[in-house]
């Protein structure tokens, strides 16, 4: 049976909620992922208020939409992160930024996560997608030089200030999804090693498969979903189109805004960069995935409205079904002679 | 005028010809390579029963299905093979296998394989595809040493036993398109090159040429076409994937099975692979191939009645249509000055 | 908005301008790049003739096609071309061509580039598109050894032939697009900085962007685009399919003839080549080019008819329609809390 | 501190014991890996010929050469493999060989493996090279059709047969170090850990690493040393050539005889190949590798003589001495000021 | 002429210069980049004692050794940094550090640059090596949302830092090579173009080249010698060594310490590994760069004392000395007849 | 046996013939492939002038230096060639320049190979390495437009001004090895083989195996020489440095002098560019080539004092000997058991 497809809400939060409903199921989508921000999903209100979440509820159905995850990567970034500057405040909730100390907005973007997974429950969701945020991740080019106890007191500061939320994840019985990205603790295959032994491998720490940030680093997405099998949470559909070698476009883009032609990389549609989409699948079907699909739609040089529905086609079609028996059975099926 | 495109029915063989023919005829393909095993074709009933061999005809007009070439890998396959063992018995109709000495086996299978010629000839088919077997694949690894002395006897031995199945083929007018496989006498470039010349070029004995045993070695499945033109006799489209290097997964896919994500390379439905079909079709029109294009489907991790039709859209898709005329002669089109 | 997609009639030549446009129109493309050759522009009548110029611009309208460029690379060529010999008398009019004296031809093409933008003018099109030949293309071998001041005085013999044209086309208000293409002045990156030198980088200079001559050469076309961002006047669509390396296919071909299977590469119909198609479109989105968007169609190996459609079809799908807004502004849409 | 460098013997069992010791020694080699052929080193009589034992020890100790490890492939192989044929006669002892009865040989073949360990163990010898066999290599193409409980079967029959020798390498404190090598039991990166996993991990069974045969088949050599680190318990050095790719080549090698040009790899001697030697070096340092370095000495296109000091010079220089300090300490090393 | 060859002092530092220079000299170097820290030199003392620097110059001259560079890589790290913490002050001279204030800090280092102008002044050397830090490097992966306007206020903090710091550099006669690396305000093609924009070319502001920077991020490092040849001030010879791809390994390579085989790069000594020397030289050569080749040793998995002599030889090797006349004049030499 | 390594004298023919004579020997050169321009040969006096040719030899002599083959490439350039203009006349002796009149030239220049042809004789010597010129060189780029038939036009013409040359030199006992090389007949690997049928495969006519024109073109120059391994009549050794692809080097190079950075690809000394020495080396013994090995020195970036004994000593090095037996013969030595 094929799994569910969904649109990942973070990248139109600045439609409400009920229009983007409208646009998703018109263009096919089986359901949402939907980010904890713009209207599409206060937390607090979501476990406090009860004809908020019925509202919601709702909303979704009568567009024939599921859900499956809800995300809350914005609030998670700031969990761990240092420094906290003007960019957190750009995304957090005011309650969460309140005064801007970073000791207080770390630890309520913590509570918001604990508040993240009684939501989830409380709307009968199993999982919560998000980052990390990380201590460390500034020093990721190791001048001035970076001791190794630097970089473990990192893990550890990750693992001291998450395994109080994932105790809440446990209790609630939903799980949390990291998406394995740059400037969070686990942004590549070793970092998301090291992320699993910091928090002893609990099982409710698990991973968000997003192929794009894997691509232009020279991490395979497909054997990656092989080797962590038993912590893929939740699939994100996002692309990277490489740009021919030319000496000039550094691996690091120079700081350059998304889409500029100069940059080595950048995020597309899914379909139109370089991730093998059809390796990966048939490596999810290999493993046994069976959560949701969900497009998380950015490209800098395509029209969303055109892109949605475009990345939705593009999924089915290459989504492959498994077969039900082996191609060489055939061979021995007898003969009259 | 566009070549008939084909379903190979070896590994469709579970099923009855009839609903087989009905799958085949609803998908749109033109016909059937039609294998000689299941209840697909009994080559001795085709040349000694009339109601049986009419009764084949005329299920495939039934259903508007035309055949060019019947196919028997199977038993090709004992003719030279060394060892026989429980994989022949498993696949060879039980009057070949019989007492399984390995001896009778071969004599059994090569007079099997004139009965196809003879089978071919009744249907109105001008080519038989196949295997050979071979007395010396397993010393592939060249360990413990093997002399060349051991490797020419190889070739001998393979002349030596499939010179008089010619000689039928060649009283019947039919051809023998040998598939160039491992496990074969003739498995890659070189080693084609060496039969062929074992066989004195005798042009009876020809290739099917399936690029999905070429491109998991390195051999280019294009150039094949060019340098062995005059001996590409029958079409089989099957294709292979190849994962992206990870320095785990060997060329020699550590006897895992078909569909095993740690495999360094899979069989897949045609146009889902590193085949290069459309400079390979177009080799196929340079040289005046006006034979069948067959599919033959082999994929472990799709499923089959999605997956025929799928290639068989592809196929068409990428069959470019020759021109009549070349593009620049319109430049000396005169002008009015 | 949707750039036009235009069909550069130079391949057809040899048929009527009538036809040609039924059969454009009929396909679906927004207009043509009219070439001046066959019936398609005799481009003194155009000038000379209302009456004849009126009967065109009817047909178009008839045809509802548009018009933004007319191309003379056939005349352009010989401007500066050395040696003059037969294949130039096979393309030029009879009243360019005259005795066929070498330097009269020259001459005599450099007044037909004229009366081409007077002919543009007229018409009311901005752009022609064309070829300017070359004095030293003979020595791209560098043997027997060609010194530095020869280089020179090529470019120098191109300044010096191509500036009174260049002064007639800036009295018209008309530009021309040189296609970088060997056998042309400029033919690479390199030889393309030092022809725009040789002019002054005159604005009524610019390029006709084709990439199919770039892919065999090794030069990116999409940074092409970014490079020369002020100087790209026009865009022909044409593909270049490079064989897999074989070691015997050298990249200068043997002199073998189009669409033969040992040469290294062949042109081909849009999309079925290895121009990276998506990154040039958004390329061109980049840097604000405005203008057709022209398939200029040749391939030795597919029908024309067949595939002058196919490159429209795949043109259509592979242009980006460019966003209004950054992805990532929804990030900070605010919420609730 | 460097460590000892070793020329396998194995290659030079033509050569009496002593002329090679001359030799090796005279090269500059630190010690021998002694083949257990020839006149090399005879199992038997070093356990049960005291004298025998001492003339051995004698000859090495007048050559200043030392002895980290013997070698017994050709007995090894004998122990799983099927078929047993001639190739095995040509390499074993009489009397293993003896009637040649398959199962004969392989249960002799064991036994002298067992007599192998306590040679090494009388020897002063900590490790045992060698090879396996194996019962399932011929089924090294998957066809006809192979289903996954053979292959099981055939790791089953590997531990079956060298569980018993294992017991006797135990009791004697010495280790196998089985090379991975197509033709054995485990030949690829996933057949070496299905192998481990056979035999439970057994310490006494660990890896000679030859990077030779992994990378023709893309396995990559230093990241297997890392992955089996606990495993690598000796090093063969020797080298493989990859020829560009031609199309015609394929990775299977045509059984082409060493040294045909046509192969698309060959074996030669360490430094001419692509073994990226230093990467290997380094991670064996990185892994805290102690033991031996051996040359292992096979190049079609070389004179031997020539070949085996200019390896020994290739190593001495290749092989970095680790530091005893960070490069970047001396950033913080203080300033006046 | 061959180029002097200098070692940079700056890994070093924990040995008294006295000995370094002792076995500087005795390797071969022509002379020293002297890094301003650890006893090697105090930029303040060497202003304003005259004793200091005149022993500091007999020291060099008794080992015969010249100084065409002296290097502050560390202080100038913190004039831009951002943020200015523990490694900062684990490598900042205690004046500098001072109370650890950041903008103090940045402050102090600024000034610090400036006696480090005039102390190159007064040693005589017309080129300072070094940092410069970056207000926005921390910004790197762009994640959460970084504006262009911030990027831009980057830059600007850079120019409205350095230009009083290259007003004393040009006062001075003195020039600053910044050397291209993460953590710093240009780190690759196209930083390194915006920063020299965001200088406005000031000529006092070049660069050193450092090729093991780019050769991991992908930006070609002989290219880059051509691009910017009017300001390659200073050349450091450190190498890169890329690891094969293995899907694992990421770009950013994990926070793993240096030397980790995991890793997907390291520095190594010049020569083991991917950049391309002779390419770089010969580009050198090209655009007439005259001034000294410095090597710059880091190895983690080599030794200093035997990687320093061995990256000497390498570069003496591998530079080639260039021609006096062109190799095809000899072709037009004339002859006899 | 080694074979003597040759230093081509084309390059150095602004030195007097015993002035290079006595480098060549000082450098340790077996001999020399004489050029037949500068002072070095003149083939008519050569033939007419014992003492002439006495004294020549008498030069070899005193230095020790053999001669295996004689060079005509520059009046061989002029017997096809079209058109012919100052180049040739920069490089021609007066003799055959005549009036410049290019049919005269054209014959003269045929006359003057027949010479050489008995020079070559009169000198013991069996090999004259040049070029053949070509009348459609000039048509690479194929535009305009150039017919099959002017393309086969071209190879009749260049058979029929060689065959009366090849008539002499088959009287005189001589071989004519032709330079495979752009602006020649032969250029590539199809042109090659086009070329050898336009003339019959005449035994006189054989190829010099030049690979640095390979390289470049993306020929395998070690495939090369096997698939012609019966016309590989000598060696010459130049390497070709392919500059890394930053997409704005084109390949054909843009007209730029040889040396400039911007260039895809230059000569460089033996050892120093892209050639594959090793397995080429390899080949050459594979086929039994038995020639000289001649180094031609071209390199526009070194120093041709410094570079022709770095030239002759990497061919020392690279060269391998021929090993007397197989490898692996050593297995079957026998044991004692």
């Amino acid at each position: 049976m094929a799994p569910p497809i969904t649109l990942f809400t973070g990248q139109w939060a600045d439609l409400p909620f009920e229009e983007l409903c409208g646009l998703a199921a018109g263009w096919g989508y089986d359901g949402l992922e939907i980010a904890c921000w713009g209207d599409h999903l206060d937390v607090r209100r979501a476990v406090e208020d009860d004809a908020y979440l019925k509202a919601k509820r709702e909303t979704l159905d009568r567009h024939g939409l599921g859900v499956w995850a809800i995300s809350n990567h914005l609030v998670g970034q700031a969990v761990c992160d240092d420094p906290i500057d003007h960019r957190h405040q750009d995304i957090l909730p005011t309650r969460v930024w309140g005064d801007g100390d970073p000791e207080g907005v770390r630890r309520r973007a913590a509570e918001e996560m604990q508040w993240t997974a009684r939501a989830a429950a409380r709307l009968g969701v199993s999982t919560v997608v998000g980052f990390t945020g990380s201590a460390i991740w500034k020093y990721v080019a190791m001048f001035p030089p970076v001791g190794a106890e630097v970089i473990e007191a990192g893990y550890a500061d990750f693992a001291a200030r998450w395994n109080p939320i994932l105790d809440v994840f446990e209790a609630e019985g939903v799980r949390f999804a990291h998406e394995v990205h740059p400037s969070e603790i686990a942004y590549d295959y070793w970092s998301t090693v090291a992320t699993l032994e910091a928090i002893g491998h609990r099982e409710s720490f698990g991973l968000n498969w997003d192929p794009s940030h894997m691509v232009w680093q020279g991490v395979d997405p497909a054997g990656f979903i092989w080797d962590f099998k038993d912590r893929i949470y939740h699939v994100d559909c996002k692309d990277t189109r490489l740009r021919p070698a030319d000496g000039r476009a550094g691996r690091l883009s120079s700081h350059l805004p998304w889409g500029d032609p100069r940059r080595s990389w950048d995020f597309v549609s899914t379909g139109h960069g370089d991730v093998p989409w059809e390796d990966c699948f048939r490596t999810l079907n290999a493993i046994g995935y069976d959560g949701p699909i969900s497009v998380e739609w950015e490209d800098a040089g395509m029209d969303r409205l055109a892109g949605a529905p475009d990345a939705l086609r593009y999924v089915r079609e290459t989504l492959p079904e498994p077969p039900t028996a082996s191609f060489d059975s055939a061979f021995s099926s007898g003969s009259e002679g």
